[in-house]
Parts: C-alpha cells; sequence; structure tokens
C-alpha cells in the first residue's frame, strides 16, 4: 500500500482493518497496524449461509497478512469462542506467529489443534485479566470482562498515537457465578486518560435494557430440579459455558443427584476447564455414562451437547434413539439451556417435535428462564461509551442492522456522526493527528472450508452447486466421427435429481429425440460441426424443450466424443 | 376399506382422517365420513422444507379421495390462507366436487383458479356464518370465529351418532376490527347440547395467556405516525390480512397521508375485500403508485407485500433498490407488520440489513408491537374445551410439539387422556355407539410441486439433489469396444460443483488415469467386460480417490458407450 506522507506532530499513523465480523455474524478479525507494528484481535470463523451448500466451515481471507508478514507481531485473543478462535488453526497452516491469550482460551485452542497437521510448533503465549503485552511499539492490555464463557477480556491497546480499546465480546454481570464483574474501574481509568477509538461489539444492539446475570439461570434450575424431583433431567447446553455446567453441576449436587457428561466437545471442556481450575465439580458427584444405569431417574442429570438441534450431537442421536447409552421416554425431562442461533430453529424444533413424539417432556427458553445471553444490551453499551468516552468509535460484530443500532446508541451518548466509522471488512481507516479517515481497502472475503480444501471452492462451484440442488442434471453423451458426419453411439441420456425416470420415460425418450436431432442438424447442415458447436445446440434444444414440458431447467451437460 | 359389522345402537360410524396438518404445520385438510357420505375440512398447500431443494409447494396426497368419489360430498373451507385453500386448485384438476366455503374465502380461490386450466367449472358455494349445509346425512354449520383473516368460520358437522366440531384456525377477539367477536354463544349451545368430538387448533397452545387483540396493532400505528410525520411510511403485512390492512388506511387517512398499494397479491386483495365489502376505503385516500412523487414523503403510506422477505416481492425489490418505481433512503420508515414464520428469519434479517444500510429507520414485532397472531393462546384453547365440553378431542394444526402441548391443557381441563386421540396424517379414527378408537391407516403423505409436476418428484431425485448440492458431481464419458476389450475414446472427466477446475488441474488429471486404469484392468483382466462392471469399478475406484484427497464424495456418473 502506497502511503501519504505523514501530517500533524508525527506521532504516527494508526490503520485498522477489520477482516471479518462486520456485516455478517461471526469470523471475528480486526487487524491494527501502528507504523511497522501489526497485531490481530481475534480469528474466528463463521458458519456457511444456506446458499453455501456442501460447505462446513468459512474462515477469513488471510493473504493481507500473508503479504505483511514482516510487521505481524501476534494474534491476540479476547476469548475462546468459535467466532473469534476457531480460525486460528489454518491462519499457523501459512504462518507463524504468536497467539496470545488467557488460560483457558488457549486450552480450547490446543485441543483444536491436535486435529490438524502445522508446518511448525505453534507458540502459545498465555496471559491473564491485567497483564500486558509489549510488542514493537504496542501496548495490549488484557482486561476482564464477562461473557457466557470463562476468562473473556477485552483489550487496550496503546500506540504513540493513543489508546484504542476492543472490547471483544462481552456483557456485565454484577453477580457473576465465578472470576468478578467485568473491570469497569480499568476501563472507566483508560476513558480518563484518553481512549482515542472504541471498537465496541453490537450483537444485542437491537436489545433494549440489560442482559440478565448468568445467575439467573441458577434460579430457573433450582425451580426445575425442585419441580421434576422423579425425572431424569437431561440439560443441553453450549460446551464452552464453563459456568452453566458449573450451576448445572452444583444444582445437581445439591439435589443429590448424580452428574454424567455426554458429547465429545463437552467432555473436552469439562476436563480442560476442571484442569485450569475455571470449574470445581464436588468430589463424588460426576460419574461415567455407562453408570446411570444403576440410578434412578430421579438421582441422575445428564449434560450433554445438541442444544441447536446439531444432528449428529448427543442430543439429537438421543432424541431420535440413535444413542448407544441413553434413550428416552416419559421419565425424562430435557431442559434447552440456550437459545436458537438464527437459522437453527427448525433443527431445535425437529428435537422437540421428536422428543415430545415419545412423550419426553421438554422446557426451553421461551417458556422458561433457562437462558440468557452473552452480550451487552443497550444499558450496557451505553455504559461502554460512557466509560472510555471515546474520541472515535467503530461498531464490530455485527451484521448491519446490528453495526447501525450501535451507532445510533453512541450518537444517543452525544458522539458526532463524523466521529462515528461504519466500516466493512477490507476497509481501512486510517487515523493520525489530523483525524480519522477511510482510506482504500485491502483484499478480504470468504474463504470456504470445505472437506481438507480450503479457498477451492467459489463462486462458480456454489452456483452449479445451487443449480444442481433446484433442478438436477441431464447428461447427454454422443459420439460420434466428426470427419464422416456420423453419430457412431447415442446420444445417451442419463438424468439425476430431475425426475424420476422410470415415471417418466416417455419425457426421457423425448429428449433424447431432441438432443438426436439436434446433433444431426449440426452434423448435416452446419458450416463447421465441431464439438462446440455440438454440444451447444443440444444444450439450447434440450433446454427449451425441457422447460416447455416441466417449466423446470436442470443443468444439461452435453458430452460429446469424436473417434 | 372393509367394514366392521356395526355395533351398539346402530346409529352408525363416523370415520376421521386426517390428510394434513397434524406433525407438520400447513396442508390442512381433514376427511370426515359418515357411512355413505364423506366431507372434506379445507385443501392447504405446504411450503418445502430446507430438504427439499428445488421444490415449490407440498400439497397432500389426494388418493384417497380419488378412490372413494362415489361418497365425496363437498369440501368445506374454513377460512381463505394458502394453508388451507391453496391446493384446492390441485384437487379439482382430478376432480369435480362443490367447494363450500365464505365469499371471502371463495374470492381468494376464484383468483387462484384463474392460473390453473380444470377439465370441469368448478362449483364454488357461497356461505355465510350461521348457515347450515345439508349433504347426504351430514350437516355443515359455519360458525364466525376470529382470525387474521376476515370471514373466518369454525365448522359444527351433524351426524346422526353426534356432533364434531372442527376448529378451523381461531383466535378469541373481544375488540375485533370488523365483524364481531367469536360466537362464543353459539359454540356454548353446541356444547350443552353434547358435543362428540372436537378437532381444535394447536398453532399457540405453547403459549400462555391470550392472544392480543388486533386492535393493539392500531394503537402501534398510531403512535408510529404520530412519532414520524416527516417520514414516509412503508408498511409491510400479510396481504389477506384484511383487517389490518383497513386499520392502516384508516391511520393513514386519519393523519392526512395517501395510501398506495404495492405486490401483486396485496393489489389483488385490497381489490377482491373491498368489492365484497369487507373494507372499506375512506374516498380520495388511494392514490396510484405513479403518483406518490407528488406528495412529500410525511404524506405517503405504501402498504406492501414482502414481510416474510420473499426475495422477488415488492419490499425486497425495494430494499435492494430494484423496484421500478420505489427507492428507499433516510427519509423513509419501514415497519414490517408481521413476525417471521419458522424458516423465514435469515431472509427477513437479509431485508432488515439492506434497509439499514441504506440508512432507512425499520421497526420490527421485536422493538414494537405491529403484529399480533391468529391463533388461539392457552387460555383461548382452554376456553374452547369449556364451551364445547367435547367427548372426544383431538388436536390438530401443529407439529408433534403443539399437538402434545393441546393434549396436556385437555387433560388440564379435566379430559381422560382415554379420550385424547393423538393422530396423524392417514391414520382412521372410527367412532361408533361404543366408542372411538384407531383403525388402520389410508394412503397419506406429501404429493411435492416442482414446475409443472405434480408428484414426479420424490424421494429418490431428491436424495439425489441433495448430494448434488453436498458435494457437486463428476461425469466420466468413456467409448469402449468390449469385444477388442480397448479404450476407443476418453476417458473424460466433467465436473461440475466439484472443485474450481482451472485451479485443481493436477486433481483432475490424476483422476482421469484412476479412471483409465481401472477401465483397463477390468478389460484386461475381468472374466466379464461389461458395461456394468466398468462403471462399477470406476465409481469405486473413483470414489475412494477422490475422498482421500478431499474429504468429498461427489456424484460419480461414468458413461460407458461400445461401439
Amino acid at each position: 500500500m502506497p502511503r501519504r506522507p505523514k501530517k500533524g506532530k508525527d506521532l504516527g499513523k494508526i490503520r485498522i482493518i477489520p477482516l471479518g465480523g462486520l456485516g455478517e455474524i461471526g469470523k471475528n478479525m480486526t487487524v491494527i497496524e501502528y507504523e511497522n507494528d501489526m497485531i490481530v484481535v481475534d480469528c474466528g470463523l463463521g458458519f456457511p449461509d444456506e446458499d453455501m451448500p456442501g460447505i462446513d466451515l468459512v474462515i477469513p481471507d488471510f493473504s493481507y497478512l500473508e503479504s505483511n508478514l514482516d510487521k505481524l507481531r501476534g494474534v491476540f485473543l479476547t476469548h475462546g469462542h468459535e467466532d473469534h478462535i476457531g480460525a486460528v488453526p489454518y491462519l499457523l497452516r501459512s504462518l507463524n506467529t504468536p497467539i496470545y491469550g488467557t488460560p483457558l482460551t488457549l486450552g480450547i485452542i490446543k485441543n483444536k489443534l491436535e486435529e490438524h497437521i502445522l508446518p511448525h510448533k505453534p507458540s502459545l503465549r498465555p496471559v491473564n485479566a491485567g497483564d500486558r503485552v509489549k510488542v514493537g511499539s504496542i501496548e495490549v492490555e488484557f482486561i476482564h470482562v464477562n461473557h457466557s464463557i470463562a476468562d473473556a477480556c477485552a483489550l487496550a491497546i496503546r500506540t504513540p498515537l493513543g489508546t484504542l480499546v476492543h472490547t471483544g465480546d462481552f456483557k456485565l454481570d454484577t453477580s457473576p457465578i465465578d472470576g468478578g464483574m467485568m473491570d469497569i474501574v480499568r476501563l472507566g481509568q483508560l476513558g480518563q486518560e484518553g481512549v482515542l477509538m472504541l471498537m465496541c461489539e453490537s450483537t444485542n444492539a437491537e436489545r433494549a435494557g440489560h442482559t440478565p446475570s448468568e445467575r439467573k439461570v441458577g434460579a430457573s434450575l433450582e425451580y426445575i430440579f425442585s419441580t421434576h424431583p422423579k425425572k431424569r433431567i437431561i440439560i443441553a447446553t453450549f460446551s464452552s459455558n464453563v459456568h452453566r455446567v458449573q450451576q448445572i453441576i452444583d444444582t445437581s449436587a445439591r439435589h443429590g443427584r448424580k452428574v454424567a457428561i455426554t458429547g465429545r466437545s463437552m467432555i473436552n471442556i469439562v476436563s480442560a476447564a476442571t484442569e485450569l481450575g475455571y470449574m470445581k465439580v464436588p468430589a463424588g458427584v460426576l460419574i461415567d455414562l455407562n453408570e446411570i444405569k444403576r440410578y434412578k431417574p430421579g438421582e441422575i442429570t445428564l449434560i450433554t451437547t445438541g442444544s441447536q438441534g446439531e444432528p449428529m450431537s448427543a442430543l439429537y442421536r438421543m432424541a431420535f434413539s440413535d444413542h448407544s447409552q441413553v434413550s428416552l421416554d416419559a421419565n425424562d425431562l430435557v431442559v434447552l439451556s440456550a437459545s436458537a442461533i438464527p437459522g437453527n430453529e427448525k433443527l431445535v424444533g425437529r428435537i422437540i417435535n421428536e422428543l415430545s413424539k415419545n412423550d419426553v417432556e421438554v422446557l426451553h427458553d421461551a417458556v422458561v428462564e433457562v437462558h440468557v445471553s452473552g452480550h451487552a444490551c443497550q444499558e450496557e453499551l451505553k455504559l461502554m461509551q460512557a466509560l472510555t468516552k471515546p474520541k472515535y468509535f467503530m461498531p464490530v460484530h455485527g451484521e448491519a442492522r446490528h453495526l447501525m443500532a450501535n451507532r445510533d446508541l453512541a450518537r444517543y451518548m452525544g458522539m458526532d456522526s463524523k466521529d462515528i466509522f461504519l466500516s466493512e471488512i477490507g476497509k481501512v481507516l486510517e487515523i493520525d493527528e489530523s483525524g480519522a479517515r477511510f482510506a482504500g481497502t485491502v483484499p478480504a472475503g470468504k474463504v470456504l472450508v470445505d472437506g481438507y480444501g480450503v479457498g477451492d471452492v467459489g463462486n462458480i462451484v456454489l452456483r452449479d452447486r445451487r443449480h444442481l440442488a433446484q433442478d438436477g442434471l441431464i447428461v447427454v453423451v454422443a459420439t460420434v466421427d466428426l470427419d464422416e458426419r456420423m453419430i457412431l453411439s447415442g446420444p445417451d441420456i442419463v438424468s439425476r435429481g430431475f425426475v424420476y425416470v422410470r415415471e417418466a420415460e416417455e419425457l426421457m425418450e423425448e429428449a433424447r429425440q431432441v438432443a438426436y436431432d439436434a446433433l444431426l442438424d449440426v452434423l448435416d447442415y452446419g458450416d463447421h460441426a465441431d464439438r462446440m458447436r455440438l454440444k451447444k445446440r443440444v444444450k439450447e434444444d434440450l433446454t427449451q424443450y425441457l422447460y416447455s414440458k416441466t417449466k423446470r431447467k436442470p443443468m444439461i451437460l452435453p458430452v460429446i466424443m469424436n473417434v
């Protein structure tokens, strides 16, 4: 990138470049540069939209980092959720840079890295809330916040030009389960010292009021356990919500229940969190899933994955009688301690229906308050503004609607519209002594992961997949002799995903005739009867014929062989 | 169906057979038989699930009706929503039977029938709430209920054995916009006379309390219009919600605004409802969409389709700057006077995001009460039980979870579990003097409509479409001479939706080599080198090779031509 000549008192220039998480939910990643030093805040993954069939994951485009390796000083992770750390393994495949994060965050990453083959040993550097890390001319301070995972932090990023605050994901919980309230004192001190720029998450910016405390869920659990003493209780929640799991275990222990854990990620996180001291399990409460049969239903709690209705999760398998150790019936109560992430409503509904059919009682967040959000609502977002009193503001983490709502809150708090920057991924915001302004773009976008392939499925492949899904496929194969202008074999027609061929023999036979006529016509009368012309004509004629008969447009693949 | 010998006092036998709407949302349809007379309540369509790519609509399987034509006395429609009337045109394609409904319901049907070519002139027979229709030994009485469309009715179905009540969709609105409160007096009288069976809708059976009155929306509209005097107001709602549209028009008139209508179905229904007297438009309020430019933003209300985010709707086109007459900006307020139907959340979100990007203010039901449900919540469902005091109960209209919740309400009201029948589509419930019991099944299911095709896409085609969407397709074509055991041409490989071929040349070349080796191997060493064996081997070897390289399993279509 060409550099403009420096202006002002020569305190240098900051560049802020979101590579993900703006205009979308997920794959949060922001590049922050001060002169010749560059750091990255978070490196998350996203999940595919419904118009990306077959795609497993979406990660940010790393090419800007790859071409600025000499400046890169490290990745700073705010917390251990997939949308903030999930792309780290993919980043480490192509470059080696230190990864800073709190112990739980790095513990989760270590687990993930075991599934990847890396060209080098990753450099994971644990820090704690309150720590400061100096990399080149940039200093990063980790500040404790509340969130739906333990050990979450905001970052204060100090440069000679001024201090940036990046909130990560946060909420204010005045009665948290563990780890203390968000460090609003430190945030307020930063505000008093002067904050040049606030980057604040926007997930719940449309929601009025305060997000309830995690402790609310504890009260609901207590009520549920008290009113269902005879039933086995199965609770599905996010495995990373260590405090939620802690509350379930504590409530179970109080009610004399043993607790068994099921689901791979749940087992992993519970063991990691217990090892690192984020979770305290009373002695004798945890039992193996194999042992549950020794107890009566009222003596057992199961904690499971699958709160989003994921088809391979433990809860899904239990619901659809496909779990080797647990089957559910009228003696069971299932609690969905989560809310459906947008797009997952139907999957969650499918589980609820299947459980209902088997007379399993189901409680979800529409009925009892068994879930609270991990994200700040409007009053907390306003508090963040009031504490940090930033000169400039950039809403981050959210779709356009959320970013706009967060902007409106900043305006309400008295910020001038010209000091609020609604950015996009790849868009460069430059700050120097003379002010802040957008200044060009860098490569950014969605890189699709499909199986082992990273980036080998793009728009053309997706377009074809959608076309194939919509109306299916017709393959027309013929062998011709172009010199003699003869059809040697075929045309044969093979279809998939179009109509059920055995019940549409007439249609398929007519289609074959249309293809035959098209080939003959080109061979007999065409000036240049090459394969390209033969294919084009077959495709055109068949498309038209099939649309007139069925109002569908299957993909037509003519394969003409010349012998 | 074989008949059992009659029991008891020989008052005959009733059979109740749901053909749709149980265990699913949509395509509501119930067959009711008394001896040699058969009627059908509703004939609705459903929308495809996400695992039915390319499908336009889902309709019930009519084969049971087609094979009992001699008994069929008519279709009785409760109201004019798609999920109750949408399959009528498809039914009338294959059989001719009278269609009974209130004037608005039939008005909407007439509109739909114009798009279909029928083998006979349909017999549409208008009735009004309070009317009774006698067909054979069955008498059907239409009873006024409140719902999110005007002219909705419950049905009392009288037979010599007893009276069945089918609620259709309903809510209790003590302050409706027009047409009066649900006729609870008549329902109570029926209860006093004795109701043998209640079939009651279950949509909101999980929701506590009462559904608010439609008038609530009027209050919200009044507030919105008062606080946005300078903005043009664009309101998207369901076109069939005649009373909602009436309220929008009335509020606009009160605030001195002209109203323009956009969206084909909105224009159709407003004109039909006005003609039939269900809507009263003050003189001079309605203007043509072309005229809106003559007015200031604060003088205009637009009523539009697209409240579900439908990609071709007027609102969608306005949001994405693709509407020829309306473009939206910071002078506009968009009100989404609807809630997203499950599965549509992301589509609606897409519109909100696009509007936000263009600085258009958006109000939706999470922010202001601009929508109320048309379905009874728990207190209203209990009232229905209390009024009709049925001997037997069958929850209808809902997924398993809703049917179960409605069953639980009936139990709470004191019904014995043995008198509650949780049925399924195709399941026959028999009632005679000696009691009620399930007695076998009839054909029932989902018939898929794709373009002109009705029922020609089934499970195999859908499975192929999903496979193609997931990992794409590889076509392998070769011409061989089986007698000489030679490859004459190929193998050629064509792929779609698999990888971007230009960036995967090596992979595709290796795949070709795998196919070549497979063919040669069979031709050289196989005992019987027929086309089947060649195809099988190519498919196996390529599947294995590609999975080892990409962890994907594209559909592999070998086409082997023998010359």
